[in-house]
């Protein structure tokens, strides 16, 4: 059978690591997709750079258009990042009747639903499991491995790098901007890290989790996210006295029959799950299905060749699909926009979960039972209250505190209460607990 | 589109489990397959007694040949388990052009060489996700989600029984006769628990994984097993001193260029390790792969619902493909015999392991002087020997030791010499030790 051409648009660490996968394992992935896949364009940004990389059979342009227009290509990825040209680009390949792969969260996660709608209408195939979790086969894993299952949550470590500081935080008892400058100078976390530490990344990733897990569309203006900059070491260290790890979760639920949740924040979870010994930058997602009840996946969710691995999972799947009905390929990687379930998305004030309060307040007595007494008239259980020894006569008081599951508007509403209280002095950090189980 | 009709053979736990989630989510697996699924047959032992389970719409026969034989059947789903007649029938379904999904990995293990070669020659496929490791994807996951990749190694908690045993063991410092007694009153383990505890259901386990890993023929006769019905309450305990948890896995490794390793046998790890903390029942697979690195999968290795999900997800896939091109269709989900790789299997004194050993031996000294000279001659570094305290005077002591790598033939000759010494009063227990890193 004639080989597969597939036109690369970037070629920075993820297109270097796909060419170099490629290649390298050309023969048992040439026997895994029934013939043989060539990289035979990219087209790059910077071409004395890309030249200087000396690849082998490889035409570089400086012109996208030059690859999406190429009749001789059936495969485009897309490895440029961002949004435009990105989507341009990808639209553009489409109408000409190519496949598409992508690493580009934010392009599906923003706009998703235009691409697939358009994929479908020309009977193409959009794969995007490079956009999530990097190498961790989670995309595949949720919609064809558990497609038997009604996917009743998911909850996933999907940003490295804010990982990487929480698991430094609590294992050397570093400080959250110290850990934040070695991620920048070791290259995980970008110059401006705002996307990974306030969740934005995370919050692209979950709402592909939840499309594909939920069949509702791509809704990444609904995701609730709060990062992890107000995590401050003590919080690690009573977390941990109280038997819990905390973890920056993208989570989506169902909730009864009335929607679902999506939200991105920092979560204590009990010390012997196997998320909470997810350390570094690594990725791991827990989805609890009808069926099989838990399962979990779990490896790098970033990095040149574990990005690619995915990546080029994705073009040898397109490849086996190529002679398939084109009525039937577009549900095995894509999405059905026609047949997307319309639930709603809760606003935050509507979920329900169990919550660590932390506040200082005047170290005399009254303080504890002013606090409880506010969370009594809101009709909030206590699981455990800690007030911490002063640290020399007169000074503030660290309180803890562990509730029961209530919802977050009631909760808020006591926060509001206990922030207004004299002898508090502090705003109250506010962290959700959740038991995944 | 017209429903595609299954036919399945038993209508045990795991079919009644098939039938209940192919109706319960018919609404999700419609829009996921593309069209709908209906189970019409399925062929019993007991009429009286499946009569009674009331399951409308569902044609019951004591002759399994009625549905191999149907015309209006397009997938039969095998869950008699054992080798014939199941054999039999796969094969006369295949010869008949259905499409085949099996939970029996004995006869995968054994069998499956034929039955991939005859459904290669039909054109149809041959699905066995549920086969190993009950609803985690991992068959999935290494054939297509791993595909990119040149896999290393993988390493599995592939029997959730002896699982359940160990962790017992460990957690509640029982004996091995006493949870094994437990598991059989739980249902866990067989009335006949050879099968769990000796290691043969996850050396079939392993022959499965290794196959599609490697791209090698299914190989049982091969693997090296050993169960853990020797592991003795005080290993666990010296093991936890060390740092280590015990667990029986089955592992499967690529040998530089000269072979591979197929062995299942009670293992040392690293306490930190995830695997390491997967409990109970669970199953969980870690593969080392080129370029994505280790990735792990954890979930229900057995029960109904969660088989079912892996044999549904596998009906799905078969289902959407049934469009494609027979050529294109095999690699998909089964093997492709003819490609398949040519490498040997190593023989178990072949392999490099670092160790674990305890012996009794006289409370006298000189017994680990003659114990490191030995191991000192066979050129064996070691990293650690402790020597209990004699509970009384001129009582026997424990002798524990963790050597470095080394080859088991050499190692299996130091613990001859060892067990020759006169100083040494029982049998060497040896536990191989990987770091899983």
């Amino acid at each position: 059978m004639e080989p597969v051409k597939v036109g690369l648009l970037g070629l920075g660490t993820v297109g270097q690591g796909t060419v170099n996968v490629l290649r390298q394992n050309a023969e048992e992935i040439t026997r895994r997709a029934g013939r043989s896949i060539l990289v035979t364009h990219a087209a790059i940004r910077n071409l004395p750079k890309a030249e200087a990389l000396d690849l082998k059979n490889l035409d570089l342009t400086i012109e996208p258009t030059d690859i999406v227009d190429d009749p001789s290509i059936s495969v485009v990825v897309e490895l440029m990042g961002g949004l435009e040209p990105a989507r341009t680009l990808v639209l553009r390949a489409i109408d000409n009747g190519k496949h598409i792969v992508t690493a580009n969260k934010a392009l599906i996660a923003l706009h998703g639903n235009e691409i697939f709608a358009a994929a479908q209408e020309k009977g193409v195939m959009v794969a995007f499991e490079a956009a999530v979790a990097g190498g961790i086969p989670i995309i595949k894993a949720i919609r064809e491995g558990l497609s038997a299952n009604r996917i009743e949550w998911l909850a996933g470590i999907i940003n490295g790098t804010g990982n990487f500081i929480l698991s430094e935080m609590r294992d050397k008892g570093r400080s959250f901007e110290d850990v934040l400058e070695e991620a920048q100078a070791l290259g995980y976390a970008e110059a401006d890290p705002t996307f990974d530490i306030e969740g934005v990344d995370a919050a692209h990733k979950l709402t592909i989790l939840a499309s594909i897990a939920f069949g509702v569309p791509l809704q990444f203006d609904k995701v609730f996210t709060e990062g992890i900059s107000a995590i401050a070491q003590e919080d690690v260290i009573y977390a941990s006295e109280l038997g819990y790890i905390i973890k920056h979760l993208g989570i989506a639920k169902r909730f009864d029959g009335s929607g679902i949740e999506l939200r991105v924040h920092p979560v204590l979870i009990p010390q012997k799950r196997l998320l909470a010994n997810v350390d570094g930058v690594m990725n791991s997602v827990m989805v609890q299905a009808d069926a099989v009840g838990p399962t979990l996946y779990y490896g790098a969710g970033a990095g040149s060749a574990a990005t690619a691995s995915a990546v080029v999972a994705d073009v040898i799947d397109v490849v086996r699909t190529l002679t398939s009905d084109p009525l039937n390929r577009v549900p095995h990687l894509a999405f059905q926009p026609g047949a997307l379930a319309d639930v709603p998305v809760l606003p935050i004030e509507d979920i329900w979960s169990e919550y660590y309060l932390r506040m200082e307040a005047e170290g005399r007595p009254g303080v504890m039972a002013d606090v409880t007494r506010i969370l009594g008239d809101q009709g909030i259980s206590i699981e455990a209250i800690i007030q911490k020894e002063p640290e020399s006569e007169g000074a503030s008081v660290s309180v803890i505190l562990l509730s029961r599951r209530v919802r977050e508007g009631v909760m808020n509403q006591a926060i509001e209460r206990i922030e207004a209280l004299s002898s508090v002095t502090s705003r109250v950090t506010r962290i959700r607990v959740e038991t995944l189980a």
